[in-house]
């Protein structure tokens, strides 16, 4: 940390600032200028936070030079992780497809999207139970109904199943049939959810916040690992900008970013990104060729009659252009389509 | 609605839009131009969004001209809301002010921040016992124990109590406690707690998500509506913008924004918005001038060693100059600072 | 500048980074902590910019921490200025009302809206004869007809004149004409036409860029100041943010903050802000509030046939209350609505 | 265009509407709801514009329904256009490399930037002579002079020259050294330099403005397109968001997106989106993929001291690899990396 004094600061104020440093048990380099001065502080930087150094007299900035997150950071875990979902892998070297649709509807929909997926590549099933709606009076998913279809369509398929939780108190119930638990983006900074995902024992999908910076979907990722999970995937599903010809802007570069700040895989959502079903293949192709850890898409029987996003999902005629992409894009770039676990192929 | 068909549309297209929406129960009606249809819609417009219509062969756009907020609309309900918290009223006629430290530290401290609140002119003490924290490692609040110090307090002080709650689990206990209950801009979409303080049976207090449309605001108020709460008060408090000489930017046109598609009432958090004590009474006075209901800010004995926010909040040499503030300028725009209800004087 | 060494640097290229910056003629401060270096410069920050210490192995940052403005800084000119605009004073103690129609489109429309901006309290008119469209196929101007309109009407009514320049090869014509030369926000980064009203020679009204952060808008204008004219209004005249429900986003905040940062007074355009009629009287009781040193406001006689922002203009009727505002409101925050000029009242 | 009037409208207030739009020149289809009437209207829509409806009584809204731009649009020109530089063609079927350094600063630099472009892929190469700072401080460009240099190089290597242009006034004199005028991010909304390259007689490189929607973007190519020129290529170069772990967003939806809209070309910068050296590999892999017409990139021979952007340019060690890119990635998506033309190649 670097506390910048202004141009009027007398000695007694560096000497404060100094001072209240060394008290909280940290040390503080003074680096005198023509016009100002400079200290730079050693030592635990969450206790300097609270010192509250920047309304000291004759501050004028205070400048944080550590990521402060530490569990996720590759600062000390310089490794890319791979993390496993019912036994597929998600990381370096592979590129995971996870498909399904949106919203678990019924059985037969969730199947039928489930055979879609499996057509054109996934290893994972994607599909909502519970779901988030801007509106009340939208569809709110299936709750626990829902989650037995995914059991039922994953006993049938072999599919492991990534789904969301919206609410702490449901991380138990969820936890119960699902393989990975997914943070949706809007509770990206829930933090008493994303710490009872943190304690569930399984691996999370963590979506970045609409608004989140970088920064913050890492500290939100702190939570979670905070909690003794480091099992959790990273996913960049758009931001939200002043461009509204797109449902969000796919931040394509949080890719390498976040690859080089954290060690956890980092996966990219072309689905809810653009929000159109024209846009979906196209920026699947963006997500591999920048080096994503997997894509998730959403895939419909029927789009034209989905209770969910509907307009963006792909239907019958993509998947096959869909699995010529993910089977043959990723050697391009050293890596290779996941392959489903024979354990569960068998399933 | 309006169902804008592309210049491409037969008029099989055109008969297919018309039979689906009529199938749905609504009805439609065709305008041709020259170059392009129009197919407008009447009738349950939520049916008509899960017909994805904009799927359909020929279709261009589909455009909503109807409000999606029902119960907090001002359209079929033109007077402005008053909203009673412990007695204290928050609604057009008054100007009201909220004050307190942004976290419950100790009883000593919340007591005399609570009495600088009372010295400004506050009618309403703010004060958070469970804080959402972007780092996992900073203060997160004190729990039950800080509800417990704000209810002694409110003994005291006679100052109703206003609190977040940050989790679906807890709303209850805080309910207990409080008299109005904050949601924080973190959770402007966190259904299954909006949900929850719904049914709770105390006012709220909704802060506008950090990124969330005025729209979206509106329809985070709807959840709560639909569970059968109106006693809502809207609180603006700074959205994320590319500019960052503050800590978010005070979107000062979203009050009369508001207040016209609202009936409820909207007031400005100029602590948060700004993230600077030195802007703190400047936007206090643009709130008050562009017509907000009320205003809430952050106080603190000792800003310099506060576990939270300390660089915004305001200081003892401040509360004489907001005083003086709250008490003069509402009356040259038709208001007059809320006063505190006899029975809670007395208290 | 503080350049920030990564953990993994080492002391070849701590001394490496010292050698550069005595090289370029500056002095370095090296600081040591447990896990990171820091080095302070002291000397030209332009020049050290061109060093590209970024680059070098074992840096991780490079943090500026002067203004890279000096001219408009108030660091070295700590009284905030007055411009005089044909002998009206815009700056500290006055608020100065400027308006106008937003184009010139005839004599008579031009001359009925400077009557209503006189009776409004306007003691400047604005009116573009020059008009910057985003559609080629939208009106743009009268060109030098329009100026010729606008100075008719200065004679008639005795208002100075406000007018926008788009072309650096405009601008000794515009400024023959105008008495302030307009910057517009489409151009808030047209190098070549800041440095051309920069020698002018006429008082300059600078608009904030609708992306521009608060520091690019103080860089323009020191553009401007930088070529010998310090005679610069900035006026905020809203950014673009995600919110559509008002054209752009007041950033009411930036006032405060750019009269801190730069001695240049700070003028407020709620018209184009909203760019809604009914949001202009609220914005500007903000902007006043706020402490802004004046207020630019359009103003027509016949907005349902203007050719340019009819929706924004105030009109007739609206006229008396802005004329209230004016007067009544900057008495409570210390100022008085600056008159006209005798000498041109007269003329 | 389609007008939406409020429940409150009355008859007269519909007939005004209908009465104005047909006095006009246009025509108005009246469809009657249950609660809400909407008129579609048919005929010259910037007229239309131009009449203020949205201020009349009854009216709610006023939605715009078709492209404002037209010569751009794809809707008349289904083909996807080829636009040809100095005989290097740019457009679908191939991929064409610009690289250069981002500023001329001396022959020796320019020749050796431009050996490395060449050695690539590149068949053009850039470099900026007047180069638009923000900081009046920084190394402008060197003018003329550089432009001489541009033309010395291409002499040598054969490349044909793409630079950029900041003034109107200076177009002539560009034109007559460049193959291709680049206009940037700062002046995409500086219509007068937009008009000026129109009449130029030479291809334009239009890059997006750094907050411009994509429809802005197609507006300011159709002001160069008015003017007779239709050689326009689109460049997507990043735009302004909260995010600040890059320089800029780079939105690669934007490039499907304006494919679709549009038949000119469009390419990306991954240089200045992402403004950081380590990130133009990756991102110019996902340009490739997602379906860009080109890529330009800043390479510089001694990026330490270069002066401009120097933390962005690609060095000698990364050419292998960005040659090797282009030359492999390409053909995956049915493209060819653009050959030089034989005539040039002798030059």
């Amino acid at each position: 940390m670097v506390v910048v004094m202004g141009p009027e600061a007398t000695e007694a104020d560096i000497a404060a600032v100094v001072s209240i440093v060394e008290t909280a048990g940290g040390e503080a380099f003074v680096s005198r200028g023509v016009s100002r001065t400079i200290v730079g502080l050693v030592g635990d930087v969450e206790q300097f936070g609270s010192l509250n150094l920047r309304r000291m007299n004759g501050v004028r900035d205070v400048i944080r030079i550590s990521a402060p997150y530490k569990l996720v950071s590759r600062e000390n875990h310089p490794d890319r992780s791979v993390v496993r979902v019912g036994g597929v892998p998600i990381g370096p070297g592979t590129m995971t497809l996870i498909a399904g649709p949106c919203a678990v509807e019924t059985p037969d929909q969730t199947l039928r999207a489930a055979q879609m997926a499996k057509a054109a590549g996934a290893t994972l099933l994607r599909g909502g139970a519970f779901k988030p709606r801007t509106s009340p009076y939208a569809f709110q998913g299936l709750g626990e109904q829902g989650l037995k279809i995914l059991a039922d369509v994953r006993a049938e398929t072999g599919l492991p199943v990534v789904t969301e939780v919206v609410d702490a108190h449901d991380v138990e119930l969820v936890a119960s049939y699902a393989d990975m638990l997914q943070i949706g983006t809007r509770n990206a900074q829930n933090f008493s959810l994303l710490q009872a995902v943190g304690e569930a024992g399984k691996p999370v999908l963590l979506k970045r916040g609409m608004s989140g910076t970088i920064e913050e979907w890492l500290m939100a990722a702190e939570y979670i690992a905070q909690r003794g999970n480091l099992d959790i995937v990273l996913c960049e599903r758009g931001i939200r900008t002043f461009e509204k010809a797109t449902r969000n802007t796919l931040d394509i570069s949080a890719v390498p970013v976040a690859q080089r700040l954290s060690h956890l895989p980092v996966i990219v959502d072309p689905s809810h990104s653009g929000g159109r079903r024209d846009l979906v293949l196209p920026l699947t192709r963006a997500a591999i060729a920048v080096g994503a850890d997997g894509v998730i898409v959403d895939v419909h029987p029927h789009p034209e009659t989905a209770l969910c996003d509907g307009a963006q999902a792909l239907v019958d005629g993509d998947v096959r252009e869909l699995a010529r992409l993910v089977r043959e894009l990723p050697p391009v770039f050293g890596r290779s389509l996941t392959q489903a676990p024979d354990a569960l192929a068998m399933g």
